[in-house]
This record gives structure tokens, C-alpha cells and sequence, in this order.
């Protein structure tokens, strides 16, 4: 393709910058050196971490490719810079439980990290506004937020999505907990499954010593988050190392 | 059968007790002259209105078995006492809405009565403990609440009754808004619509005044319980009474 122009910035996420191209079919996303919790309210800076999910994400995507799953990476640019494809997104984000945590755990009064004997599947209606509320996919209907035809689709890839992410960590010697998803139409209508994935949107546990390996050691005010992270990509590293 | 003799006191609802019988199958409901708000919380005595919503549901327990819908309804034996079949409780509450209202209306910041062009079913998973959290239908596969066959067997008679439900308060001049159905198991494995049907259930708005006709008049200290009741009793007996 003809060389890449970085454009306007269209949007500041908790932890990325998404930019236009002088490509109307590609974005540039930056991944920031910062966290945030309790919705952004709380949010600082920590080395590296911009680096370190930029690549670890930018290694899951491809594996993903690499097993039939489409989504929305181009490439990894530079350090904190990856190019993908422009979508419009879904104003859903889907979250897949392997196990209870987090809201779940609160919600249903489970005892942590109790099995399923198949993922629980829910969507969160995102809207600042109305701070991204549990919804139901009756609920989608009715408020045309998503057609039944793509909700069926988003389940079936985040399934998908789960059954691979859960052998790759598995190889890594960490449980998949739970992880968040979104996804995004192109203009041809297909669903694409976009944003990141990375330890600021799963839920990872040690498999050996059931240390968090994720934003919840940031969460919890329970360890160096930049550590984690490293630890993270250096197993990512050598399962997926030779193919990036 | 033979004389029918009422039990031990089994189980006191919001504004019913549930009392067992010398017949294994048949319980003995007491409605009360008692309306609960805040999940219980306040709790005031309501002039007739045991008598009123034991008319109420009977007549339209009766309505729906005519219209092929099954339920647990035996006969009503007196002024605050029907008779039921006993069932074993799923614990979800089922909830149709034809329109925003309550609790949705907060949730998702929709104008009051907003129609949907298909109706909304939420379930409801019920614990005093947990506070009845709003559920999914891959939790409660999770949760081992309910099977799938008996989620989808749910459904499908919760959207029978609300067509039929419609249809009645069409012809009283109400608009139904939304209701609560909650539903049994029967000793074959059955699912059974159970509990009751009444303005405690049903939100009921007036097709001309657009004014409440539910308990919506105590949550929300518009009008007087007992004349709004007598008022929904004397439209359903107009429509139903022949048949009662």
C-alpha cells in the first residue's frame, strides 16, 4: 500500500488512542503507558504497560488469525503502535466466564473461581451514561442495539474466540478465567471481532501458585502491574514466538 | 374428591400464605388483605384485597385454561382461598414487558411506555440473600437453576400467556404493561405455570387515562389500593363473568 499518514485523533479509550489514517479503511491505535479502575475514575500512569499489551495483543490477534478467527489487526507498527481495521463497533461488549470472578462471583454469592461446565456468556450494554448495564439479548432487541442475527454471530466467534485463547494460555501454564470482547460491523455488514485482547481484558490466574496475572493486581492494589505484564508476554512469547 | 382439609402452614409470601392439605397434590392459598413494597420492607393492610386478588387471579386461572393455557389453578373456595396444585418452584420470576416501565425504564433511560415491537422477557433469579439479581439465560445453565428444555418451555408459555393476557385487558380498557410470571415443576417433570395474577403482578395502565391500575398506586402513593382493584375486578367480571 502507499505510505501510511497518521490522521486526527477520533477517540481516547481508558488505555489507547484510536487515529485516523489517510486510509479511510484503517485505524491507528496507540497503546498508552497507563491504567485505569472503577471506570476511568481512578487512572495512572505505568511504565511499559502501553508496550507490553500493544505486543501481547498484537500476538493473540495474529494467533487467532492463524486459526481461522478473523479479526480487526493489520499489523504491530512500532512499539505502542498497532494498525487495524476500521469498523463500526457494536455498542456491546460481550464478556465469556470459564469460571467465577469479579462481578459474577459478587452477583451469585459462588464461591471464586468455581468451574462451569459450559462458558457463561453476557452482554454489558455500553454507555457511559447509563454505566454499561448487564443486558439481556431480549433486552438488545427491543432497544435495537443489535440485530438477533449478529448477537448469534457475536456468540459464536467469542466461543470460538474462548475455546483458542484457553489452549494458548493453557500452553502458558495460566487458567483463563474470564475475558471481554468487541466486536464491530464492516461495511459489508460482517461481524469482526475488534478492540484488544490482553491482561487489561482477561482474567488470568497462575495455574501453579493462582496468582492474578492481570489488571486485577492493579485493581487490588496487590503487586507491580508492569511485572505481571512482562511475565505475561515472555510466556506469550515462547508459545507464540516463532510465528510473530 | 374427598373432604379437602386444610394443612400446616408451608410457606407466608408478600400477601399469601400457603398452607398444605390432607391431599398430597392440592395446597390451600390464603390471600391476604396485605400489600408489601421494597421487597417487603414496608408492609401496610389493604382493605379487601385478599378477597379482590383471589377474584382477580381465579378468574383469570380460569380464563387461560379455557384458552389452553395449563396453570395450577383448582378452584376457588371461598372469598381469600384456591386451591392449586402443588408444584416444585423453579426459582425465576419471569417478567414480560409489552412497554418500558419500572425498573427497565431506569436501567436503559427510555421514555415511560415506550412500545416494543416484540415483547421483552427478563428473568429474575429469586433470593431473598442475593436480592432477586436479574439473570441470563447462560447463567442459569450455569448456576444449574433451570435446564435449557425448561428455560425454552418457560419462554414459550410466558409469550402464550402474555398474548392471551393482552387480549383480556384489551377488552377491560388497560393496557398491559408488563407482569411476573413464576412457574412450577410438576412430579412428571411438567413445567407449570404456578403462583399468581393480579394487579400485584401485572403493571396495568388505563387505555384512556393512561392512570395506574396496580400496585404501582401504593409503591408509589398515587390513589387508594382497594378502589383501584374493585375497579380491575369489575372490568374482568364484565368481560369474564359469564364464564366464572
Amino acid at each position: 500500500m502507499a505510505e501510511l499518514v497518521k490522521g486526527a485523533l477520533l477517540y481516547t479509550g481508558k488505555a489507547k488512542e484510536m487515529y485516523a489514517t489517510n486510509d479511510p479503511e484503517i485505524l491507528w491505535v496507540e497503546y498508552l503507558d497507563q491504567a485505569t479502575a472503577l471506570n476511568g475514575k481512578r487512572k495512572v500512569a505505568v511504565t511499559e504497560k502501553g508496550l507490553l499489551n500493544n505486543r501481547i495483543a498484537s500476538l493473540i490477534f495474529t494467533d487467532l488469525k492463524q486459526h481461522g478467527i478473523e479479526n480487526h489487526f493489520i499489523e504491530q507498527l512500532s512499539d505502542r503502535v498497532q494498525l487495524v481495521r476500521r469498523v463500526q463497533m457494536i455498542p456491546l461488549e460481550t464478556v465469556v466466564r470459564n469460571a467465577a470472578s469479579g462481578s459474577f462471583e459478587r452477583k451469585f454469592a459462588v464461591p471464586h473461581l468455581t468451574k462451569f461446565a459450559t462458558p457463561v456468556l453476557e452482554f454489558f450494554y455500553k454507555s457511559d451514561q447509563l454505566d454499561d448495564p448487564f443486558i439481556n439479548e431480549s433486552q438488545v432487541a427491543a432497544l435495537d442495539v443489535a440485530s438477533a442475527a449478529v448477537v448469534a454471530e457475536m456468540k459464536r466467534q467469542a466461543l470460538l474466540v474462548n475455546t483458542r485463547l484457553q489452549a494458548i494460555f493453557k500452553a502458558m501454564g495460566i487458567q483463563l478465567v474470564d475475558f471481554k470482547l468487541e466486536f464491530g460491523l464492516t461495511d459489508q455488514g460482517k461481524v469482526l471481532l475488534a478492540d484488544e485482547i490482553s491482561p487489561d481484558s482477561c482474567r488470568l490466574v497462575d495455574q501453579q501458585t493462582q496468582a492474578s496475572l492481570d489488571k486485577d493486581v492493579f485493581r487490588k492494589n496487590t503487586g507491580d502491574l508492569t511485572t505481571v505484564y512482562q511475565e505475561v508476554l515472555q510466556r506469550l512469547t515462547a508459545v507464540e514466538g516463532s510465528q510473530a
